[in-house]
């Protein structure tokens, strides 16, 4: 039995290298939970093997710009001449259905989401330490040193926003941030605001 | 490695009857956690078997309201005759030392806790149905028809109180109550304001 009807909204955000796209596929790997992963939408073109709806929904600039000005994004950005964005009428329609819907996006993109849905669950990845940060991001060999540099100080910037979400995961090891983010989707599920609005009300006879 | 110092204080409460202290238990018995169960103060006598420290603290009255005076107690009752309290130099000094400690009280008392420590971690315990809270409270076999009905409305009374707590736990089944509690447990360790006072502040150098 569910005490809630809506799903959760789950924003994953944090400075880049820190492996949240890893922590992510093992939170879906071993989720139990009736958790859906936020297809963005984009104008650039698809990869080999990319699929429309389900790698991104690809949609040409005319497209992607009307739905802007009909405020049909949660959240998007432009990024070297392509715009990335989240549908706002299909996360709702999912959470509606009652599925938990996590977004995995960047820290910019989390805190124009908290905008427009503030009761959402915000968590930040973040490194287990600065040292380690540097590390991870050398050792994917994509970078070269001034590169590396930039993006070292684009995660002290973010990493001092962590304040603004609601939770900060550290991600020490893959297993101990899945764990960590499963309890807190768990835990959404018991909030009280959330209980009050389903359970709370039909079963208990509360808040009516 | 832990992202906090301090232990969490977590407030389990709810009518009775809804069988808290079963899922206290199994909480107690499976949990992976720095837990510990905060022994009550009382001054009625030991029953045989009762150890000091262990189940009570066991104090005369004189030295009980010693203690109100001094302001030493988190929450007090007065229940025939006798007083039965939560010491709060005792919690404190168990969180000071890194343990999550849980209480299990009365829904009058951790309203009382929540005065003292509005930052603890409040979970109210509630019946799948109200049917169903009538027909555990009468299978108990330990009441009179009279009794029963004196704590169900007992009972409606304290569940409209449930959104003065963080979380509404329905115990349906004690594992699924038992995994509520212990998912919420573990999402207090991520919340940002305790991650930014330890290892925000020691390791990524944030809110100083």
């Amino acid at each position: 039995m569910r005490l809630t009807d809506k799903g959760v909204l789950i924003v994953l955000s944090g400075p880049s290298g820190v492996g949240k796209g890893t922590v992510r596929a093992k939170v879906f790997e071993e989720s139990h939970h009736r958790l859906e992963y936020s297809v963005s939408m984009t104008t650039r073109k698809p990869r080999v093997g990319e699929e429309n709806g389900k790698d991104y929904f690809f949609v040409t600039h005319d497209e992607f710009k009307a739905r802007i000005k009909e405020g049909r994004f949660l959240e998007y950005a432009e990024f070297v001449g392509n715009f990335y964005g989240t549908p706002l009428d299909y996360v709702q329609e999912r959470l509606e259905a009652g599925m938990d819907v996590m977004l995995e996006i960047e820290v910019e993109g989390a805190l124009q989401v908290k905008k427009v849905m503030p009761d959402a669950c915000f968590i930040f990845v973040a490194p287990p330490s600065m040292e380690e940060l540097h590390h991870r991001i050398v050792n994917r060999g994509t970078e070269d040193p001034a590169r590396v540099e930039g993006r070292m100080k684009k995660a002290e910037v973010e990493i001092g926003l962590a304040h603004e979400y609601d939770y900060i995961v550290m991600n020490d090891t893959v297993d101990n941030a899945k764990n960590r983010i499963m309890a807190i989707i768990d835990a959404q599920h018991s909030r009280s605001e959330r209980v009050l609005e389903g359970y709370g009300k039909k079963v208990l006879g509360l808040g009516e």
